[in-house]
């Protein structure tokens, strides 16, 4: 049953890795490499989830940007949990390149430039997926 | 001596807290409220962090969330480690309002309206700074 939340009624981009607790999907947004890791149940706010949830989330985030880092060399990486549209405790975490429409201004803010053109590698779906199980410990890609 | 990064050179706002590790600033953007937690030495990303320290900076940022919402009942709070102009570990802690100037797009994004006015209580920068140093356990305000 629909229940009008995004996040509670589909997976929100390619499912990468997902747990009981949360879940790491590919976005569609114009940034390469741009993931989300999304909590599963409908939360709003880091401060509503008891401590070690929100430790297995930070762990999940760290886990993602680790392996953007490691497969796509990021001039920066960008983490925020925002959630003003879309209540439902989401981290945006965005490998950041000197060259995207956006750099230095965040991906929300003034477009700088036309984007360079970046295509991720052609294996870069499953070899994210591969790098969260191995660093997460779970097994990935429903 | 000046190292030209300006989280190294000085505070970077008004001090509510620190420790050995990290310090929390009142900063003097135009959203009411708005603390920054720095990392205090030069730090690029989370992930160049051990993970103890990471997980200390995440304890620190949601004692910072947590006073925030409990002080000023925020219709929804922002959390950002972005970093592509001032490549020192830092987080935004961002409450934010129905009615400031633009929600419900991120604080760098395009402005929605006048900001309403909004003052923060006449003790909040004590209060603030009693509150973190009742949850971290360590002293504050230099």
């Amino acid at each position: 049953m629909a229940t009008g939340c995004v996040f509670c009624d589909g997976d929100g981009g390619r499912r990468l890795w997902r747990d009981a607790r949360c879940r790491v999907v590919l976005t569609d947004e114009p940034f390469a490499g741009f993931c989300r890791v999304i909590w599963n149940a409908h939360a709003r706010e880091m401060t509503d989830l008891a401590a070690p949830d929100r430790a297995h989330l930070m762990d999940v985030v760290f886990a993602v940007e680790a392996a953007l880092r490691a497969r796509l060399r990021p001039t920066k990486m960008n983490l925020a949990a925002l959630g003003n549209v879309t209540p439902h405790l989401h981290w945006h975490v965005i490998p950041r390149f000197g060259d995207d429409s956006h750099f230095p201004q965040p991906v929300w803010g003034a477009r700088q430039r036309a984007a360079a053109p970046r295509a991720v590698p052609d294996d870069f779906v499953p070899a994210l997926a591969r790098d969260l199980s191995a660093t997460l410990g779970a097994l990935a890609v429903g």
